[in-house]
């Protein structure tokens, strides 16, 4: 089955104490459709300008990503720019310019209104809702957030909760929505709100799913060396939900296998700047880091 | 087979916001027998006072720990004081009486120096030095630390780390030593430093262990409530020394469960001020916990 993912496409200017890497193909709907294609066919939805390069059109086709839904318009690409200190734990941001992002509404074919696997990526909670407004019932929805929303939006974004199956956050988002330190009494909180799937991304230690089953502890693949974060946790969710599309049988039986394969996905876009790691993976590349988690947790 | 554990024997003090909790039985290797005894007999090296109240030699006794190692003298028995705040993410020392402890030589009885499992809890690295003195070639010796150490004591401790095989240590204490902010690089630096088994413990997020067999991510229990974290850690690597020492088989073999097995000691230890909580626990409950363990983590 096929994963629809609306997000941001973006191009993503990132700086180092070593080096510059200017205008890489970045966002969250472009990370996550990436690793999602591993799995299953994705349809994206997005908008870039006219100025953004045909390389990137050519690196979303060599993926088989359906672009009947990426917008083209007059004007410039959303660009993000922003600096890494030598121990890549502390980022900012630079510079932001919107473009034609500013005045994005999704607008989906209806070749992609049944779509049964629904990916709402990062992006600003009033066009997750236009995307549902324009569906039917899919199988399975889930959204993905930032903290810029839960700060400006967080009525649409509580309002959103109660239409998706599955919500994705950062344990310091869940933190701010739920005033909660401890992440299973958060989880608890936050089912109360809609999603009867949770799952709490803790970065290099993991993520924590609860859901109808229960609680899983997902592991993160342990890496040596991050070149650069950007993009982790789109390629984890992207990767989850493409593995859920691509995977026989129910999402209770699915989910955990997914969550590890979206975890295997986002180790390798650290290793990276932008997508110039995720991009040069083969499937046989993350079946290999599926099977050393197999062993890395086996007791 | 026999654990022999030193460590510090205290009193602690804790007060919450909402309750006081005067002289609890505490200090590292109290502990770190406590959560070793349920899986094979300990012989306890330390020093109290004679105010050291009788509840908590008959609280020893009844967990079969041998005291023919510890020290009874005349004084006060060392006395931490500490306040929590009310997420408890928050810890500080309101009183540190060192009384007899402060001059305190640990004499190892002579059934005690051909102990073959060896807990140096955490206790200033001349201490475990001298403890090794005293003994026969062990055939496991783990070392704890704390950051106190790291500070003031650099020098002992890093002589320690070529006389032990194994090395716990917690993630902030790993950035000290080694000036990594990655785990796996700090765990490799450690390695250069003479342990063959390093563990660093991520509170609730759990452990990483690095060992001739490779790594293995060992997850933390969740909990929804923590009521005192103090001697979680303790808890965590007395249980692993304990069951290392009660089970048949190469430390290669059972180290991954072990310190599964201090995961689940170090949860009942939360759930409780002081040992409160571990010392109403039954094999069983321990058991029991594993097996969850073992369905929240399988993919």
């Amino acid at each position: 089955m096929s994963v629809l993912i609306v997000g941001s496409t973006a191009l993503d200017s990132i700086k180092t104490p070593k080096t510059e890497n200017p205008r890489l193909l970045g966002g969250s709907a472009s990370h996550a459709a990436v690793a999602a294609s591993f799995f299953s066919p994705v349809k994206l939805i997005g908008v870039v300008g006219d100025d953004f390069p045909k390389k990137y059109i050519q690196l979303y086709r060599r993926h088989k990503i359906d672009l009947a839904g990426l917008q083209i318009l007059p004007g410039k690409t959303f660009h993000w720019s922003g600096e890494y200190e030598l121990n890549m734990n502390h980022r900012r941001t630079l510079l932001t310019e919107l473009g034609v992002f500013e005045t994005f509404t999704p607008h989906l074919p209806a070749s992609h209104k049944a779509a049964p696997f629904v990916l709402l990526a990062n992006i600003a909670p009033s066009l997750q809702h236009h995307v549902l407004d324009q569906m039917g019932r899919a199988k399975f929805v889930v959204a993905d957030t930032m903290d810029l929303w839960l700060n400006i939006a967080l009525a649409d974004l509580v309002k959103l909760l109660k239409r998706i199956d599955g919500f994705v956050l950062n344990d310091s988002e869940a933190h701010q929505l739920t005033k909660e330190d401890n992440v299973f009494a958060a989880l608890r909180k936050i089912h109360k709100l809609g999603p009867k799937y949770v799952i709490i991304k803790k970065g290099s230690h993991g993520s924590i799913l609860s859901s109808p089953r229960g609680f899983f502890i997902c592991p993160a693949y342990p890496l040596h060396t991050v070149v650069d974060p950007t993009g982790a946790g789109d390629s984890f969710v992207g990767g989850m939900m493409g593995y859920l599309a691509g995977a026989k049988g129910s999402v209770d039986d699915n989910i955990r296998r997914a969550m590890i394969h979206g975890s295997v996905v986002a180790s390798f876009c650290c290793e990276g700047f932008g997508l110039n790691r995720t991009t040069k993976v083969k499937r046989a590349d993350i079946d290999r880091r599926v099977r050393e988690l197999e062993k890395l947790t086996k007791f």
